[in-house]
């Protein structure tokens, strides 16, 4: 693509290195910002600059806060003895939307992946065990809400294995056909595990 | 949408306030910024402030540009009796893409569209007019590059009236069936005018 300024060049250039972001949709954001009014771009760049230079993690969870703790953590509304254990941010954010658990969380910072070089010590698995560890521990269930791939499960066996010392119930989120699916279009190991794990009609 | 932290949130508002970016493409693109390393933002938000502060608008042809006159503009390459018109820098770009364009250009900003509030004096037609008025024009032709659609026909037709008075001639590029395109599918009225206006087989 050739440019009519070097400018727009090395814009769209730093643009389109976000994800899912190629150089034509780059260039329509950078046209699109040099229609608007030059404060907009201002507003845009010092929200990012202010991002990413103020944002913590939080010293318990690891999920991503304002403060040195979470608000999540800080609450004394949460039930001190249930803590899922998630991926990342956005796992966090899909659980709090659904309002239907009232714990606290552990964000792992993502899952074990030997083919992207990430193992146990790049995540916060030594600092959940830690935690569990700890004199002042109030946690009596810990619940696995990890993707249910290769890694995800390679990921909950191995937190599995670490945590089998202390006397703390395991579980996982269950699998099985989404609500709204249609059996016919379901895999079969989603649907031969969503039978075996059958439950109870009420 | 709730959430952790409200530097994120102002972030994902600012930033889903982009064309075709909505809150969950937003928050990925930050989420996406915390995890890489700080320089990288910083390279962002440098190259979107000097783009928008430094940017300018070629005082001939009105294209974006990094100098007062652009690089099309200043070339004693392209060919002066030729003048072609477009709605913005995108066509420029696609028509420079082509390589099939030796002249020079003329852009409008945008097209007459009454409905958005956009009249011939918020487009550079005027500037057109005096660009062909000048007693040194040295344009013969002037090839209208515009949308076929309801705005870019209107706007056509009164720039071809604004220049009635000149001995200039005015051309429009070709309307007819895409290159590779199926006539099965094409409208009746690419269709029909493809016919009208039909080409000697060479």
């Amino acid at each position: 693509m050739e440019f009519p300024s070097k400018l727009i060049e090395d814009a769209v250039n730093e643009v389109s290195k976000l994800p899912g972001i190629g150089k034509k949709t780059a260039l329509r954001l950078v046209l699109h910002l040099i229609k608007e009014h030059e404060s907009k771009t201002f507003l845009l760049t010092e929200s990012l600059k202010n991002l990413r230079g103020k944002i913590k993690s939080c010293i318990t969870c690891h999920n991503i806060s304002d403060e040195d703790e979470c608000n999540i953590c800080r609450s004394h509304r949460r039930d001190k003895s249930l803590l899922c254990v998630v991926e990342d941010t956005r796992d966090v954010m899909a659980i709090e939307n659904t309002a239907q658990f009232i714990g606290r969380y552990h964000v792992l910072g993502g899952v074990i992946s030997p083919m992207n070089g990430i193992g146990p010590s790049n995540l916060k698995i030594d600092s959940l065990v830690s935690r569990i560890a700890s004199p002042t521990n109030e946690v009596k269930e810990i619940i696995l809400a990890i993707s249910p791939t290769m890694e995800g499960d390679t990921t909950a066996f191995y937190i599995n294995k670490k945590l089998a010392a202390y006397s703390v119930k395991i579980t996982s989120i269950a699998r099985g056909i989404p609500v709204g699916g249609d059996l016919e279009y379901a895999d079969e190991i989603t649907l031969g595990r969503s039978i075996m794990s059958r439950t109870l009609f009420t």
